[in-house]
């Protein structure tokens, strides 16, 4: 037998006393605290607090969201997963529309990506709702078009696209000018479906454990 | 409109290209340099290849698996979410039994973790397999035990946990012993699902995009 701790519980509450004893989140507002402490845990590196933004009051703006029964749209089927059904408040919808059938056709119609056109599908539910994206820089810039265009507000946008090519522009254009919606992201290339996730099951719940 | 490439082939193409001129691969075996430029995209960094550990040819090695059928074993729902089925060779199985109606019960009489307990089900699938765990570390921890009591040795170990306690520990157990087990992990606290399953699809065709 290998030694090593085997209780789940306790494995989440070291984690958690670890990261706060590591990270420095002196600098974050109050109701970020405990995003940026899971956020952290998702991803295993302490120094991404310094690339995190958020409008004002965001992470309270997502978590009222959520009690009041907000759906969650997900850029991809890998976020949705991540989110984690007991904690949720209000047994919340958690929608992707990647994989509907009407999406290929969509993106064809549209000249872009599967990601983006797949955006088309959350008109009727993006009122109120936390948007959170973990994966595609192109559905991030979307939303953002829709917005311009007038669509019902979300309630929270979770900005957390990944990579090399469209992430950190459509981080930037968000914090830059999130048309009026409250929003967390992390700047830069870092991002990731667990991260859009582990931010949702930040706010689903005060207990952390 | 906002001025953002649309044409998701170009997105992969631009890049996978900024990827090589920015990571320093030199270091790497030939095989396992594709793998490599895959996780990096999958996370947006370009320092993991100092990270990486892996047996030689064990990109070789998962790569012949996949061709001959082998099935994918997957610590979290999340990694199998992330496998692109259309780049497998050989419609291979995608396995998780987190979710398992057995494995509560199993994890409450072993005192261990869900992800632990539900390596009990992969037992019937080991032989040959490619393991592709990506969050829990007390599911490699556990696949090193259940290699020490001899079941069936699989073709390759993708070692991608993530987090502070164990994750690390967890990787340098498994590249200083792999038991006669190809292996390819990046050691320390990074990791994640997204980085398992971009091994994962990174062997599954020769072909990037």
């Amino acid at each position: 037998m290998i030694d090593y701790i085997q209780d789940g519980t306790e494995i989440y509450r070291q984690s958690f006393a670890t990261i706060r004893s590591e990270a420095n989140l002196s600098s974050l507002p109050p109701d970020l605290e405990r995003v940026a402490v899971r956020l952290i845990h998702s991803c295993g590196m302490t120094d991404i607090v310094s690339d995190l933004s958020a409008s004002p009051g965001a992470a309270t703006a997502g978590r009222k969201a959520l009690i009041a029964g907000a759906s969650i749209l997900c850029d991809a089927r890998m976020v949705a997963e991540g989110v984690t059904r007991k904690r949720l408040p209000a047994e919340n919808a958690v929608i992707c529309t990647l994989q509907h059938p009407d999406t290929p056709k969509l993106a064809e119609q549209m000249s872009t990506t599967r990601s983006a056109a797949a955006l088309e599908l959350w008109r009727d539910h993006l009122e109120g709702a936390i948007v959170a994206i973990g994966n595609a820089p192109t559905a991030l810039f979307r939303l953002l078009e829709l917005l311009d265009e007038g669509v019902p507000k979300p309630a929270l946008i979770l900005g957390f696209p990944v990579g090399f090519i469209g992430a950190a522009e459509s981080k930037a254009a968000l914090a830059a000018n999130s048309r009026g919606v409250p929003f967390i992201a992390l700047q830069g290339r870092r991002g990731g479906s667990a991260m859009a996730s582990a931010a949702v099951n930040a706010l689903a719940k005060e207990d952390e454990l």
